[in-house]
């Protein structure tokens, strides 16, 4: 099974008519993430065909209103639909006082339970991990504490060649340290190298998000190689002095960033609302990094 | 100029695709009132081309977060648009401190001033008023407390017959107390009766505001002769038990709500998520009392 993304909303703070403030989903094999929860999430999740259940992991970036204001929304509809258990949300420690006298007021007829995870915002930190996969969050640069998200699969053991555990006889015994690499040694004592008993495993999955940031080369090294960046591009170009003095990115930014981790697909989204348009920032990207498109509501990507 | 309404949000509290939760804004002379505030209310201020500067009162009915949860985002972003002065909004004392530590959050950049004043939910009670309007907030019948509100023009005085004025050499100190009912006693004393003077005042245009709310009969006498009542259907007759036991109502109750109140025109609103489709809406409650629109988003209504 591949990683899944949709885009819920790919706009900036103000709002727009056609485009929502920050939302993904990520579902992973056994997993689905609601990354970040912009005002109208919840119309977007249904619109999108997202069972709302199977959310269980919420990750916001940062306490900017368009990145948590449709937080308490879902919470609350979740809870009306008789949805019961954890509901992890993975935040800055300061989310829980903010929305806790609106939780408080639903309380009497509260059946899921959020419960909050503060984040690291001096260094990259494993957040949540399952046999198969792991959540690191990683501080950004913007005018307020933000983390971005590296989603990625953990390493997997290469498979073995089943008609080679005929032909050398191996013992079940045998196949574990065989698949983590070790060769093998017959009972008449020829030496079976490793690369022909096993099908190497695939190259792990990987998904970076990022926003709200500056321009960061630090991040590079974090999200080496991903098969996927999310980068915000709030402005253009020629709006450079007015992304560096918010701390945001221009799309020619974003493509750097592609460029300098090796990402091998870039993303752009958050857009500012002075653009009704996004077909700009996708010209200035790709001028930099062929590989990109623009995160628009209701786009799937699977890798 | 007439009072102008535009549906923002037409369903209840679980979200559809194509429904937003409650808000309408309701042009009067001079102000424009937004009334409710669910999810999604700024993006639907937008797509219908409303300046969110004109407003200035906004009325809450009470504190299911499909009527609020969208309050806070407006705010911050009538303060990303640098909006300045007071706003004011109406509603349950508590709301104040529900988004109160999220409005804190934003205290340090906030150039838009929220004054909350409470609501009373024993009796109806004027709470605005200009010299032209006025608005009167009443107690409705909800498992929470919860106010529906009446948007009144004030009497005008009758208008005089310019011709009048000549024929009967009539002095201008007089004119005031004529346009208020007064007979006019000439100078070879003959008395003028005042409906030869005058041509009588338009009647005050007025429009209620119920839900949410089980069938209510006392409303009908606070409300009496509407141009138009908004009253909420949150179900069909097939589910009245349900409408009972959450106190919301049917569309026949709201059809009976009309024709109690001797209102002009129903619009019915507040649908449950279950109906996909407003149509059986209409149909039941046509079949009570004709003058039935459904609240649609993006509808507006002249009056």
């Amino acid at each position: 099974m591949s990683f899944e993304l949709t885009i819920l909303g790919s706009n900036s703070a103000l709002p727009t008519s056609n485009r929502y403030p920050t939302a993904q989903v990520l579902r992973v094999p056994g997993r689905c993430f609601l990354i970040d929860c912009g005002e109208g999430t919840q119309i977007q999740l249904r619109r999108n065909k997202i069972n709302f259940s199977s959310i269980q992991h919420i990750f916001i970036s940062h306490l900017h209103g368009d990145h948590y204001y449709g937080l308490i929304g879902l919470i609350s509809t979740l809870n009306l639909m008789g949805k019961k258990g954890d509901l992890h949300i993975y935040a800055h420690s300061e989310l829980k006082n903010l929305i806790q006298p609106q939780l408080d007021y639903i309380r009497g007829e509260m059946t899921v339970r959020p419960v909050f995870h503060p984040l690291n915002f001096k260094k990259p930190q494993t957040i949540f991990e399952t046999k198969t996969v792991e959540v690191i969050s990683f501080p950004v640069k913007h005018s307020v504490p933000t983390c971005g998200f590296l989603f990625r699969e953990k390493p997997k053991s290469a498979n073995i060649r089943k008609e080679k555990i005929k032909e050398y006889n191996i013992p079940i015994a045998n196949i574990r340290e065989i698949k983590n690499g070790a060769d093998f040694l017959t009972s008449d004592e020829r030496l079976i190298p490793n690369d022909e008993l096993t099908i190497p495993a695939p190259k792990p999955r990987s998904y970076a998000f990022c926003t709200d940031t500056a321009f960061y080369p630090p991040l590079a090294e974090i999200i080496r190689g991903v098969d996927v960046l999310y980068h915000e591009s709030t402005f253009l170009e020629e709006l450079k002095e007015l992304a560096t003095k918010t701390l945001h990115s221009t799309a020619k930014d974003a493509a750097e960033m592609a460029i300098l981790s090796g990402a091998k697909k870039l993303l752009i989204g958050h857009f500012s609302a002075r653009f009704k348009k996004t077909d700009r920032f996708l010209e200035e990207a790709k001028q930099v990094f062929e590989n990109t498109e623009v995160a628009e509501e209701g786009r799937k990507y699977s890798f």
